[in-house]
């Protein structure tokens, strides 16, 4: 098993290893904006989804994509601006939770914490899944494999970050900067050929016949269906708030560098976005099977074929995509782990792992984000209604809370930031309900539902923390109650392994010392007896007849009385154990595991395993 | 948990109430023959399915279904002669484990073993699957309805199970007479009705287009094929060495009542199985889909229409194969538990529950009973080729131990016994042959392959405990080499919890004491120190820096160094714990339990858990 999980883990990694580098803008850039820039493959094409998949619309409907993607971009600068602001308030890193718990109070800490949880499970199944769909869209796999790649991605992500990865600047800023590269070139080429060479949009034979039967039709759409396109849309923003977490990561001056990164960001985000709504405005670059990557279906159009350049461009993509899910691996355990240090959830989120890693933390983010990718099968379209709802509402509590920050502060200019936090407050809130009042149906219900429920179980855990925390303080002359010893050892016939239980027992001279035997009957009692007296033992036996022909009640029965009779002292039932291995455990001692868990609840009742070590050649030692 | 469990299992039962209550024949013969006799309900339609379903062979094939009953009926009186030899010479119960372990040794007597314990799990789903067949039939359900309601069945029979079943004769009296009642009726009619009133076979009409298409062609059985109908009606045999096993529960004098009872079972079950054969081959109640038990379709025929003789009839089918399955409920924990007792299962197999029932068998039996049922899609005769294979192996297996006792024994005439047994060895183990060739590739190869592996298995459990008791063996001059202590306290910080663990160590006054935590950095530990002095503990305090932020490693480290320091003492690890109920307990002491599981494999290591206990309140008790 040690070796197994050292094979798959690695070595444990020392804490003095985990030194923290300072990233330069150049790098901090693709560490932080892998997520929100890795968007840009996907959101223009959910635009389309709602736009021509649930509207009998024609053609036309295409023209809506671009003004849709400047609602998005006007969106994305609001939200830089006011994320621009926590930065400065909160140099040491300033995400929702804390924020939020800092400005707001317990509950909205924890709705935005609930919110950050789930959207970082959502940015790994959707980013899988956007990947996958880039590679299935080079190789011309069909959506049966969606499923399995997907998983298997997960599946080699979640090893890859139970071994520690070390947040290399370099791993990172290649296949983003590659992105964005690939990105401009595509948007470049189109111009090119759009408003020089002037072509048309992709011929249909290319497209599904669906969608060359849509292109006949003519309408437009309405408030409601922009609403639901805008909200797919809008998910382009997830991802933005990750550098106002990572500041003490940037180079002196930490603020300055991290607001101008998230300008860059910000911009490189929304023209990446801008270009490529253009272009599928123009282009119409969709599938009504929804199968295939949009970028995909321009590169090869725009490129002239399945060429080096488009090959190019799919690896990017599902390079970018996969480093965007990896992101969530870093900000799914911290910020569980930090929530389990505040009390909210349990402490096994805040163990580390033996190399650094909060491993728990890792496993669950990959075993929830495998059964959404199960459960919707591979569809990144599926997921994105569950997605927008945590990130807004995120940034909502987030902003909300650096509204409140300004009015305690009043740093100089206060007022500014308040406003621009109160602007960005607002807007976000009103998408989180647009997302979660036009895609409630499709899945939106689910975040809607889960993040208030997660947030009865954090408050729920946190009570009991609490109380428990609370009952066992003890001031500095507090004095246990009990310090008198009375032993039992569980017997069940003469051997090695009893004889050292009542060893043990006997050379720590407990107050009381006595032995215990279970038996269906009194030819079995006097046989033991016998044996006893051929021992020489002078512990006192005790026959304990048993109706049930069961160990845990009369055992419990047997020690009830004993406690009956003496005031204040503590009882220790010592089980002697033969322990073998790991691979033979389970056939020894099985009938005293179920009187272990009953006396666990007893109180004055400590138990005593003492093991007798057998090896695989039969030896034993003591 | 403790109530829902009374709700669902009852009180616990007394031994004082296992009295057994010794049977008259008339009871003792429904109480172990409903298996047998049950067989009856699908037989005749299993050796059908194999002519109608494999061959292209047209109605006269349904004339071969009565000369193939007349062969299985012929070896039905072999092995009930044979039987009647076994309950003489083990009058005190004498299955074919105990029959094989006696007379031909351990590795026969295991796979003896083994092919029962199949055989139990297979009646289990077949007469279910037989029943529910049944019930089926009489209200008209598709085959959607098979897993459903044969789980349901399980699920119920296994509650009634755990619940302990007194096994009250009158209870197994009324559906087996009814039953045989009713199947006497149903042979009566239908001879009255073809020999007197000369009707012909069912009309076409009632039969499925494809039986109906069969029906026009022509064509005789090859042999192979007879091979396999035989081997589908030789499971009519199962069931028939269940009285052997339950000699000592007749009245006196046991042995002559027992196989007086094997001798009328036989006759009944025999008749019964001829006289369906007959009608069968006579009217061809046979449907292509094979979802109809053939019984009602004789039934509807012959007493004309779906009247309350055909509803009496179904009824009575399903009870008693709801009781045959029922028998597997008490033989297969039985056997399971006496080889358990012997040391080829584990021992949780021998430990019984609050209700003197095994119920580790009864789980682990309804379990694997339903896995082959939603495997096989609760279809009976896709279960049945698993079937007979472990039946027949074990009658030879039985057979062959009852011809070595008498050569053993040399009783009066027991060359007559050894001839009886020799032939019934022989002739069931021909079928055995048969079954398994014949049966190969539909599923015989499942026990086939199961039985030898389980034989390794429970050979190997047999030497792991043969090693482990031989190890432990003590002389009564043994003394234990280890009698000084060494403990030491595991603290965390300053609590009524840790300081109860520091009490108990120390009133319990070892030769050494000492207290360890685990700290990060030099803060902590002078922090923890400084509070050491404020409350005044005359104990040593150890820290030791975890490189990894692990509890488990530093410890183990620190435990190392500890016991290179002394000889011969025994290291006491004491962790003070935190006890709250069920429901919050896996909230607290998580990080120990790593330690706790590794400290287990460390020689003369103990490790005790000193619990404080909160009550809901937040009450703490010592």
């Amino acid at each position: 098993m040690g070796r197994l999980k050292q094979i798959l883990i690695g070595k444990p990694i020392s804490s003095a290893d985990e030194h923290h580098q300072r990233l330069s803008k150049k790098i901090a850039l693709p560490v932080f904006a892998s997520d929100a820039i890795s968007s840009t493959a996907y959101a223009v094409d959910e635009i389309m989804v709602v736009i021509l998949l649930q509207a009998k619309v024609g053609p036309t409907a295409f023209r809506s994509v671009f003004p849709i993607a400047i609602v998005v971009a006007v969106l994305l600068a609001i939200v830089a601006m006011s994320y621009r602001q926590t930065i400065h308030a909160y140099p040491s890193g300033g995400g929702a939770y804390i924020v939020s718990r800092e400005n707001l109070g317990e509950v909205p800490s924890l709705v935005a914490g609930a919110s950050l949880l789930v959207d970082y499970i959502l940015t790994v199944a959707v980013s899988v899944a956007g990947g996958v769909l880039a590679i299935r869209t080079a190789f011309q796999l069909d959506h049966s494999w969606a499923v399995p790649l997907c998983v298997a991605c997960v599946v080699l992500m979640t090893v890859v970050n139970l071994r520690g990865v070390k947040e290399s600047g370099a791993a990172f800023a290649g296949p983003t900067y590659f992105y964005i590269l690939m990105v401009l070139i595509l948007i470049g080429t189109g111009l090119y050929r759009i408003l020089i060479q002037h072509v048309g949009p992709i011929p249909e034979k290319i497209l599904s016949t669906d969608a060359a039967e849509l292109s006949k039709q003519t309408g437009s759409l309405g408030l409601y269906m922009l609403a639901r396109a805008f909200s797919s849309g809008a998910v382009a923003l997830s991802g933005v708030e990750a550098i106002s977490n990572g500041v003490p990561a940037f180079k002196k001056p930490e603020a300055k560098n991290a607001s101008t990164t998230l300008t860059w960001m910000a911009t490189i985000l929304g023209g990446c976005f801008l270009g490529v709504a253009y272009l599928a405005s123009r282009l119409r670059p969709y599938r009504a099977d929804t199968d295939g990557n949009g970028l995909g279906l321009l590169g090869e159009y725009l490129f002239g074929g399945r060429n080096v350049l488009f090959w190019m461009l799919m690896i990017a993509t599902f390079a970018v995509l996969i480093l965007a899910a990896n992101t969530a691996y870093a900000d799914f355990p911290r910020l569980s782990s930090i929530i389990a240090r505040d009390g909210f959830l349990p402490r096994q989120f805040f163990n580390r792992g033996a190399r650094l890693v909060f491993s728990n933390g890792v496993l669950f983010l990959a075993g929830v984000a495998t059964l959404l990718i199960v459960v919707f099968n591979g569809d990144i379209s599926a997921l994105i209604p569950l997605y927008a709802f945590g990130v807004f509402t995120g940034f909502t509590l987030s902003q909300t809370g650096m509204v409140v920050h300004h009015f305690k502060e009043r740093e100089p200019h206060w007022q500014i930031g308040a406003v621009i936090n109160a602007i960005g407050a607002l807007a976000t809130g009103a998408i989180a309900l647009i997302v979660v009042v036009s895609k409630f149906t499709e899945g939106a219900w689910i975040p809607a539902a889960l993040i208030p429920i997660m947030v009865l179980v954090f408050k729920s855990i946190g009570r009991h923390y609490a109380k428990s925390q609370a009952a066992v303080v003890a001031a500095p002359d507090y004095r246990a109650p009990r310090e008198t010893h009375t032993m039992v050892v569980l017997v069940g016939g003469l051997n090695k392994s009893v004889l050292h239980g009542l060893t043990y027992a006997k050379s720590l001279n407990p107050d009381r010392l006595m032995a215990v035997t279970v038996v269906s009957d009194d030819e079995e009692r006097k046989e033991l007896e016998r044996q006893w007296a051929a021992y020489g033992i002078d512990i006192d036996l005790h026959a304990v007849y048993s109706p049930y022909r069961e160990l845990a009640k009369p055992i419990l029965a047997f020690i009830d009385e004993l406690d009956a009779e003496q005031e204040g002292d503590i009882i220790t039932v010592i089980i002697p154990e033969l322990v073998t291995s790991w691979k033979t455990q389970w056939l020894h001692n099985s009938s005293a595991l179920t009187l272990k868990a009953k006396l666990l609840y007893r109180p004055h009742t400590v138990v005593v395993s003492v093991p007798t070590h057998m090896a695989e050649t039969g030896d034993i030692t003591f």
